[in-house]
């Protein structure tokens, strides 16, 4: 069983940013996780990272992870699947079979993105299917789009594209939009905002993009509807449940509930990114990094007290 | 007088990050500083700053810049100095004797390097007297220089000057040096730092440039050594006169309280970077960015709401 000074669940910008800083401390560091980049990775094109104009998601992912290579990490190409108390330290199994043992654990297995779940989705990444408003909606400045969802981020969503788009449909498979008032009168408001309530997306298609939304409602059949862009915000969820199984709270969403040191309640357990409470819940890869570097300033002064 | 949806005080990477997502948010931005980049441009090399190996601080400025002018901000190169309220609004006056008005301020102010206080010390800045090793040590190259403090940043800076100039005196207030085991070590090793401890700065003489430190021991009474460069390293103070100015809020140590949305105890007012209290004061490029992130997104938050 491989020991390390710190384990890093998870490979995103925070766990990988955590990696960085831990490394720089001179501890021994092994990240477990999947393609290093996390959601990055589902970013076209990123542009609210200081530093750079435009940055294609993985292309960042692939900087940070060479850095943090370089450095002198372990990457454990695998998936976490149970974490166990070992005396004063915690092991963690994969799903590959393999064990590691560390003092210090850094949780960082963000979130996902809920997907529709349809076979086309896949396939439109990147080529009109997107997750995340802030990120992309400028690449479809002038086109028409469309938002699913019902809740604050789709909203906030549609009205962020009404405001460089000639045209949002805002679909929504149940009746109302549920959120803050500030954003369900602003949607009213917003005259090229499109309101399609009680309505399910049921395909996409399209030759090389995405071109048509199908969607479907009950009674009355299918429609179809032509945009260039559809972005996805039925919600985020965090990837906790391991973290619930060995007693870690969670807050009523189930991320991570952190103290501004990134500690959690569970011993010599941090926590940064996406998956946490942490930065006003304001999820961006800069946030995720940050976490992920306060997390790791903060095994450093646990483990310097040994 | 100019009008902007927010108006970001200081240029630094909490100023600038919180300016390129304002700007995303479709929001006019006005930015009062100096030269961008803050105290990046009194960094050598930076190497924690994902996705970068190691990046020159007033490279890294300049992309930040470049990257927020091209969104639309407008740079006021210029200096606040005071901050008033006007009905629901700010409005910021300047050292050039312009007004900007705003309903959102976002207060980063970042830090400056402490001064011993000493009424011959701002006759010699810039003859004789420099505070950062990183920035200036090369117009010593050659001379007799001499640093002050006793923590992590005055050894570095000890030790680089070190390599270019014949003799560099240590000049501490106390017995012992206080920092990482690494520069104590490579301190001790050098033969041409020469350590004064427990000696205090009471003057310092020169005809047109620095000449003289007159130190002062107890007991022993007055030395004085004859220099041509002074690097003043006794830490850092944030920059928050102007916020106490009109009943804003400090911790023990200065720094502005901030809650998690980064909003302080004023209306509209909302704080990021080193001269704040986030982050769990843990003071890095990286974590100034994020807190700029989410200051802009809690103003955006309000703003949406009018």
């Amino acid at each position: 069983m491989e020991n390390f000074d710190l384990l890093i669940l998870g490979s995103g910008p925070a766990g990988l940013t955590a990696a960085l800083y831990a490394l720089r401390y001179n501890l021994t560091v092994g990240i477990i996780g999947g393609i290093p980049g996390g959601l990055m990775m589902e970013s076209h094109k990123i542009c609210n990272w200081p530093g750079e104009n435009e940055v294609v998601g993985y292309e960042l992912a692939n900087k940070m992870k060479e850095q943090v290579k370089q450095q002198g990490a372990k990457f454990i190409f695998d998936f976490v699947e149970e974490i166990l108390p070992d005396n004063e330290a915690w092991i963690v199994k994969t799903k590959a079979g393999k064990e590691f043992k560390s003092k210090f654990v850094i949780y960082a297995l963000g979130t996902q993105h809920k997907h529709l779940g349809l076979a086309a989705e896949d396939k439109f990444i990147g080529k009109g299917v997107a997750y995340c408003a802030t990120c992309d909606a400028m690449f479809y400045k002038g086109k028409i789009t469309a938002v699913i969802g019902g809740g604050n981020s789709a909203m906030t969503a549609a009205l962020y594209l009404a405001d460089i788009c000639p045209k949002v449909y805002l679909i929504n498979k149940r009746a109302d939009l549920k959120g803050d008032i500030v954003w369900l009168n602003k949607v009213k408001e917003k005259e090229n905002i499109v309101y399609i309530p009680n309505n399910n997306v049921i395909d996409l298609t399209g030759e090389e993009k995405l071109e048509k939304i199908i969607l479907q409602t009950e009674f009355l059949g299918q429609t179809e509807i032509n945009v260039d862009g559809l972005f996805i915000e039925i919600g985020l969820e965090p990837n906790t449940v391991l973290f619930k199984t060995i007693g870690g709270e969670l807050d009523e969403k189930n991320h991570i509930k952190v103290a501004q040191d990134m500690s959690t309640n569970l011993k010599n357990i941090f926590a940064a990114g996406d998956v946490t409470n942490g930065s006003n819940n304001f999820r961006q890869v800069l946030t995720a990094a940050a976490e992920g570097a306060i997390a790791a300033d903060s095994v450093f002064k646990e483990f310097s007290k040994r």
